[in-house]
């Protein structure tokens, strides 16, 4: 099946917001062994959006776009395709009746513009959206006139808002697919996700060793984050598991503990879910990492039960005040010191009562560095009972990577200390 | 000047990572008054690259391509667009040296493979990488095959690594897009950040008034994203910057105090701007949003001066132990209510000895919601030397919307009561 993703919006081109929405359809057809081939984005502009969209039904068999549906005029999505179609729009009342009943339930007037949303191309099935106004379209384009001989296409519009798109696309576009394209052949594919190598590295590791897979039919590829490196393994057809099977062993064997995770788990959602496992919980003492950490942990449902507390201590005298920093290893080691990041680990385990104490203190910059702890200098540390475990770390980056990948580094601290083998 | 934008990553397509790279690149054009007509996605395979790069040339005047230029085995950009141009690649003497000298400061073995990025095509300008391995290229085809009667196109093809590609952009693209395209017309472009309402309000409060200046030549568009709408104007030629600066006037005399910015500041970047010009600090109580309003304030340079401290409290005993919360509160009004909701925002501000406190509290979900206090509800309060505000909001989203709408209500609470006048 040839997949395509359409995209509009001009605040997509100006740079002004991310495209996170490719993100999530792209991850929710993968999983379900579909590939989609290209995506493209266009700016809100009734002939580019049209010219886009001929063009990837020239090639494919579905074409999604998302975003233009909405009541406010650089809405043109849903008009400029009837046009490229050749189809009329007619208003659709059960639509309408849905949007009316929805502004009165949300206690707003409706604007007149509203009314524009439940219009509907002849021949469309309507999408319902059951967390907005605007509502998706499916479109069987048969005869295809922009396709070799002809052939047939499905074009599916979906609305912009992430909150109304998902659940339409789980609820109504997956089993469109399901019943329009059933998969022919066997799809597996296996994540692994690694942290504490670089993407090279990772690969020198297993490369070699997966080669004979690959000639098999192993489909190896490599996604570099902050501080973490996914390993993906992927086959089709009816050797597919096996290959996989086979291919993960020995990424497990080479790799060890530096996997975290198969699939899609966060690293912080490993740790809470090894805290909840273990009835354990976690305090942290937070400087250069400022909160996100926490932010992290509590992203995921159910963190409240292990995380005792998050002490955010830019200054010295919250670390002293708080968490019980002595004012002599302050001034003897400076703030950013391993003596410093034990005490403060100590100190929020004692002070908040939990069975592990986290803590960061290091430099973010862009201000601050010196010869013997430039910018980028980190330290961490994780205190139990048994004792107080102390890492360096040097990450050399802009502020915000800094941040996050010394929150990597925590993080994989405890995970280590919870899940001593791999 | 039409522009294409390709980025190349089976992990872009596989839903694996959100495309960053088009945010960055696409905001540093835009600033400069270039339009960016349309941007794609394609996998590291050869054909594909190929495919997309020969239709963009066949439009554009300038592509930019990210990606596939390291040495793994899927780093495949290179190779395949130097045959789609016919051009060979030899080796780039002074980019060998460069890398091997990276490596060694780095205190790491090279790889043999790390040897293939030096490979150059026939004619093409080496980019310096001045924070990883892989080299930019840029290529000017002229004349173009692709292209109706041969005219030449820029071809730059730039490393996927973020911390790489932008020093490598600014120092060495954008000045190359001067020289090449130097802008004809005046460009002009404000934008303004608003938060309080919604997109669909904002619009129908503003469009209206607007609509002479649009007939005049206003390019007038919106960007919504979680509790926050930009309102862009924009317009070019000689009277761009009289009809912006008039529709900027209306824009404001409108929405007064719902603007918090001009440009590109985030709200936490204003609200620390103007604690720091005022010589406050702020202490902060957060449950729900767990750490987010403390991450994005220590995401602002300089803000270790203004944040007291921040305290992430979950449990109701931390409520109690570290900000002094009374039981009786707690088990009469429940840990989601404006009476805690007050007193973590007074408890947070005396225990740390700042001007301002700022709490919040509320039920993120998935778990936790009640008929009074269904889930997205939440709680949050500032505390001054003169009193304590409580606000009431609703997010009935998932957890991560939850968190931000709540943070963004919460520091846009601290924002109005630091700055009462637009």
């Amino acid at each position: 099946v040839h997949i395509e993703l359409i995209n509009t919006g001009r605040e997509l081109l100006l740079g002004r917001v991310l495209n996170t929405l490719q993100l999530w359809i792209c991850r929710q057809l993968a999983d379900l062994g579909y590939d989609v081939n290209r995506q493209a984005c266009v700016a809100d502009d009734g002939p580019q959006i049209q010219a886009a969209v001929r063009e990837s039904l020239s090639r494919s068999d579905l074409v999604i776009t998302t975003g233009g549906l909405g009541p406010t005029s650089d809405d043109l999505t849903r008009d400029w395709i009837a046009r490229l179609l050749g189809r009329p729009l007619a208003p659709d009342p059960e639509t309408l009746g849905r949007i009316e009943r929805l502004f009165i339930q949300r206690r707003r007037v409706m604007p007149a513009s509203a009314k524009i949303q439940a219009m509907v191309p002849a021949g469309a099935r309507v999408l319902r959206n059951d967390h907005g106004t605007a509502p998706g379209l499916a479109i069987e384009v048969r005869p295809n006139p922009f396709r070799a001989e002809g052939r047939p296409s499905w074009l599916v519009l979906l609305p912009g808002p992430p909150r109304e798109l998902r659940p339409m696309f789980t609820q109504s576009v997956i089993p469109l697919l399901l019943s329009e394209f059933p998969s022919t052949e066997k799809f597996v594919c296996c994540i692994l996700k690694t942290t504490g190598l670089g993407e090279s590295l990772v690969e020198e590791k297993i490369a070699g060793p997966l080669q004979k897979l690959v000639q098999d039919g192993l489909d190896l590829g490599y996604c570099a984050r902050i501080g973490e490196v996914e390993v993906r393994l992927g086959a089709r057809g009816g050797r597919a598991e096996k290959i996989v099977n086979e291919a993960e062993g020995i990424v497990r064997g080479l790799l060890g503990r530096l996997i975290f995770a198969a699939g899609d788990s966060s690293l912080e959602a490993v740790v809470v879910g090894a805290l909840t496992e273990q009835g354990k919980t976690v305090a942290l003492a937070e400087s250069c990492t400022g909160g996100l950490i926490a932010h992290r942990l509590t992203n995921v449902p159910g963190a409240s039960v292990v995380l005792k507390c998050g002490l955010v201590t830019y200054s010295n005298e919250a670390k002293t005040d708080l968490l019980g920093v002595q004012a002599i290893t302050l001034s003897q080691h400076g703030a950013v010191s391993e003596p410093v990041a034990r005490e403060m680990a100590q100190g929020a385990r004692r002070r908040c009562g939990a069975d592990y104490g986290l803590s960061v203190t290091g430099i973010a910059g862009p201000g601050g560095g010196s010869e013997g702890k430039p910018i980028g200098t980190v330290f961490m540390a994780l205190a139990d009972e048994a004792g107080t475990t102390v890492e360096r770390h040097f990450n050399p980056y802009d502020r915000e990577t800094f941040k996050f990948a010394a929150s990597q580094q925590a993080l994989d601290l405890l995970r280590r200390a919870l899940l001593p083998f791999p």
